[in-house]
């Protein structure tokens, strides 16, 4: 992750993508939210969804394990260049989260996050505020998921 | 669940309590939010966290699953008055999700909503949109999650 100095509003991140099978949507519901719509296929066709399709909440930490592996890779990558990297977290929270469109079994949904605001924090005065808004979109261009949320961002340190 | 014209803004659903594990939080990590404060005891202790406590996520998706339960339980019961049970859902999305405390090992969350908003639906005229906030309170009393959420709740059908 680049230093807070480093980042600006606009910056884009191609978090990832994942294709969802009727197997992990089943097993997250069973755990999480076991709605018959998200845990069996006769039921789901005969909902308002009309098909077997996952939890939301599945939509969305499919996000956070790709923005890990996004960061970690990224990490790596500076590293191997002998970059510093600079720390990010932890997060305050989302907001506007809005779920636009089913995420049915097979679909392949494509994440990418853009930097919307950056500011000081008062709170912890070695790192800065960064808000995101990231979408999932489906292979069909249709975006399934949206949300901003904001997490702390370490300052570069000063020279001594 | 109670039809849309039953419900009043100021209404409270207790939604249920659980109890967070060491196993639950790792194994909840592992698959969707593999940092290490997540994951690693000794890690933990070394981050700003301090000890080893749950993915934000995972607080919010446990309340998902208390709230599915706890409709569930309310629907059996009207059934068993032999009274109606109005539909819900689908969720439109969350805001202001805020993550206000670490939940660390076997700390219990105790989970409240209560009644927000409620305004009628122009997409689907047989329903009204209801809002509630949902908050987590840990053994101490401390709130840990707070957020927003709405849905689309049945109206009562009209008299024939």
């Amino acid at each position: 992750m680049k230093y807070f100095e480093e980042i600006q509003v606009g910056d884009t991140m191609m978090v990832g993508r994942h294709t969802f099978t009727a197997d992990e949507i089943k097993a997250f519901a069973r755990r999480f939210d076991p709605q018959l719509f998200h845990l069996d296929d006769a039921a789901a066709e005969r909902s308002h969804f009309g098909a077997l399709c996952a939890s939301g909440w599945h939509t969305a930490v499919v996000w956070m394990r790709l923005m890990v592996d996004y960061r970690r890779a990224m990490a790596e990558a500076a590293h191997a260049r002998g970059e510093p990297v600079a720390g990010i977290g932890p997060a305050l929270g989302f907001r506007e989260l809005k779920w636009l469109k089913p995420v049915y079994v097979g679909d392949t949904i494509e994440y990418q996050s853009e930097v919307t605001e950056l500011r000081p924090s008062n709170s912890r005065p070695r790192s800065g505020l960064m808000s995101i808004r990231s979408t999932g979109v489906n292979q069909n261009g249709e975006p399934v998921i949206s949300f901003v949320s904001t997490t702390f961002v370490e300052r570069r340190p000063e020279r001594p």
